[in-house]
């Protein structure tokens, strides 16, 4: 998996009235990976899914990769019950635990991968001594915690840059986006170096018809802007 | 209705992958109101769902009383959150607020009940002065936050001290109880003063079938302990 | 002091940019002490005045008692730049420190009079073990941090009970109150216990003139209804 | 053990530099249990010493109870680790566990005794509800989180009230006294009702000899007190 | 005015009893903005003043820019408070924000202009990402929160690479700084990029009178070194 | 001794029953200075030691330097309990306090050396500004908080950057290093900069005797290392 291109659609755009449906729906469409958003109200301010419901998901027969992305403070306490909950990989704010190495340690421990997410004004240095612990850095490209907001663009420039580290440590780390990633700008998202794109409202925000089909065309576009890439 | 017994299954032993179908065949069942468990891994170490899942059931064309019980500290930031999306009832600890009479101000202001919840050492005392400001008041049988734990006894004579406030107010004050209610007890909790009672497992842990009736039983048992004890 | 009826007027709704003035003015016109708000945007969402403030209006000649009111939380690091700012009374909140005696303790130590403030929903029953230590009781009929609110009935019985616990124990503890206090209720509140007085806009509010006697007429109302309280 | 006084010397005012050893004098000196205060810097302002030191004594082979009072806030998180390095009873202040029922639970889940400390301000209104948890009740006749108090008279008072409640319960509660402890108001002490009395520099404080027998005399002080208590 | 030297009197260091009149005199003795350090007892151990205050001085009829230092943690909250009282600037810590990019977006989305300040530890690094949000860096040259320091001498490399960062941005941005300016060496610290200048007790400090003059003579002597340093 | 290598043992793996003499014969087997861990079940999950122990050693007669690693936070309140109990050198994470430059400043002002300490991931940034202020840059190379775990070999080229960043500053700072040393890997570790090296378990875990030269084997191994490094 590590040399593709991977569609992560964020559930937070999901129906939640039949989210087992939706999931399936959207893996059929064409999607790679699970992107599962948690919030605290504390680190953001709002509060979505927990633990038990990414466990409703496997039990629903979801197979595919299930990526948590914690927006919440401290993140220790958590990992455990989103890794006994079925997590594939568990990302976090380096500024959210007050151990940045031990928290990615214990997220691999338990069999998950692991990764740092990178709010917008957030400079890279974080990485400077972990990248033999992170399976994934995830790029921000608007504030976590609000809907509706538009790709920041001084993004590419960071993408740019993890790119570079990551290439240079020569390690399989994912390079994932969440914000603002539409089919109109995903192929320059993609030539600065992402490989991994959180889409939501982008991909859900269709309508909701009882259709399994109707997130194909979305996921499709998506998919043709990156092989132009490249 | 006032003067009922409400039964109020809790949505947290559903299945959350199709939960708009588990909240309907439940009400269909005979539940009188959705209990709706918050919890934001700070007050309770756990991270259940948020204003976004309430909003998907009203979305869902749920219209019974949605009841929503909050375990998050502090409480103020995410009541707008959740009148907006559909509540009925917020309920929140007095210790979850530094300005108790305000939070509950806040909450009717928004055209929602509003209520107090006691956990199971917390002292009533805390009602002394907002009585008229109550609409419902839940004591906790069990610790929030966790699974499978059995009824305190001693939330017996809280209810009895807790029903002797009520009536002396001459208020229509609901009161609940909340944590290992069951067919086996519910009588003795309802003469104990009780008039709206939650039941997660109980009602949900049956085995989850499609069959839109298999609730039926576990609440007709109940409402006929409850009509027993007169 | 202790037997009379005091008019303190909360300098938050003075005229900030010439407040020395408005003081002496408020004085002159017959109020007898200074009532002086301090937040801290944490225990309440505003921040307001600070020890440097309190310094000035005593470098400014202010003799009068200035009742330092502490919405902030913790208690115990800014007592003693208050004390030492020239204060008289430094009153806080019981849920705001966690160790009450001890802060009680440390106001009296620095040579000043010591109370405790009661939020709208918090129960007397701090008082049940600290009746020595302190030197005022101030029970807030509206919610602390915010402006224009009215005054809450139930403060009445509130009012009566600590009077009873007042006169019980024999000590000179005034009884402060401090929300909604107009020339309207304040013969009521005076009849339900209370023989200190903070009134705000009522107060400062009748615009901001520079004739230094503008106060007189609702300083002079608020006592003809005292004394017809008998 | 129940019926007994028991003198509980805390190790706070041992020398540290040979623990193990002044322990096992304060013993054989007649000491009864071993109190041991813990303080971590964010309860109280000071840090003294965690399980590790507890440990270190039952690995010297003290066997008599240790008493764990935790000024510490939280404290689930630190309960198993004294109970694991051999803690007999472990107590907590109620203001510090957002949970109290569940901390009491956990404590006695873990083999330990459980119980709550008050305060010198704080109401004993906590008992209400968990009588049947509390093994102890302890109550601080001092601040805590300072040494060199004086002993604060109306605790006199607050012992007959929890003396009151626990003769009602039935229950074989101990009723300890902590803070200003000495020779010459223990026999007071006693008589308004506790049975367990924690002294610290009363007992360590008259030097410190090599000789094994020098904390005799303070001891032999306090039981012929006791006795004379009646 | 983004090409001049501009002196931001704090008016920490004014006369709190008459701060509209000392704003106007310091003004009309040359002083182009007016600096405004709000603490919150939290961020720094202080507590000083905040948007009414603020609101006071608009009241009053200031009209220079007012420029608001945050000392406060979190920020978010008080910022359209200080919005809506007039402030000019809002500048704030980097530490203080969970979400520096949201905090910067916000502070512009109300029409001020926006900020990051930097203690003196702090490393530049968080300017990496978001040189386009900001209209100011603060540098501060002593430790926030206290009176009577001297200006730390690192702090002119700190300038130079700040001053770099802007220029290679080609973006308006003004470089100011904070803490123990001085006639004296204030040529020096412009010399090392800075083109705004906060004087406290050097402006403030020569003694109260009521001679509207009494500032000219300080801001006159500042301005020579300015003109001085080229 | 700037420029000698110095071993530390850390006194969290002796045997605080009979800590004193521990410690004087570690120091008669040739050890240099007392590490003293100190956690506040805040910073780190685990509670260890505070200045009562501090001053007991010093006390004892202990006169070698002591050097308190803060695993605390924040960090202010404490520091001078730990320099009135006889620290020689206090170090503390940057994360951990919001004014480091004042932290720092606090330590030398009361006579002990400072340094800032660095988790496994944390950047070396926050060395940017502050090389003139302190004497002791210490590395972690575990985890803090946790026991057994085995040095991180990132930590070597963690520690060249430090070497290269104090050379540069031709400034006399010892560069410490602390997690998993050992008799097998002390040469490699001073041969990437370190002349600092903390043991604990390697020292101390060979089990625990009467003997006087139990520890003089292992301390006698490690320098044995160092001089072969060159």
């Amino acid at each position: 998996m590590a040399n593709d291109n991977l569609i992560a659609p964020s559930i937070l755009s999901a129906d939640f009235a039949r989210l087992g449906e939706e999931v399936k729906h959207v893996l059929s469409a064409g999607a790679d990976i699970v992107h599962f958003d948690v919030m605290d109200n504390h680190y953001v301010p709002n509060l979505t899914i927990g633990p038990l419901v990414c466990k409703a998901l496997r039990d629903h027969g979801i197979t595919a990769p299930i990526d948590v992305h914690l927006m919440v403070k401290p993140v220790d306490r958590i990992i455990p019950d989103f890794a006994e909950a079925g997590a594939s990989y568990i990302t976090f704010h380096p500024e959210a635990s007050e151990h940045v190495d031990r928290s990615l340690q214990l997220i691999r421990s338990l069999g998950c991968k692991a990764g740092l997410v990178f709010n917008p004004a957030t400079p890279l240095s974080y990485l400077d001594y972990v990248m033999d612990k992170v399976d994934m850095i995830l790029l921000m490209s608007v504030n976590p915690g609000f809907g509706g907001q538009a790709f920041i663009p001084t993004t590419l420039d960071k993408l740019r840059a993890a790119r570079a580290r990551i290439d240079e440590s020569g390690l399989p780390i994912r390079l994932e986006i969440d914000g603002g990633v539409k089919v109109d700008n995903i192929r320059e998202i993609k030539a600065a170096g992402a490989d991994t794109f959180v889409a939501g409202s982008a991909i859900f925000g269709a309508g909701r018809a009882e259709d399994a089909n109707r997130y194909d065309s979305v996921i499709a576009a998506m998919r043709d802007e990156l092989s132009k890439a490249g």
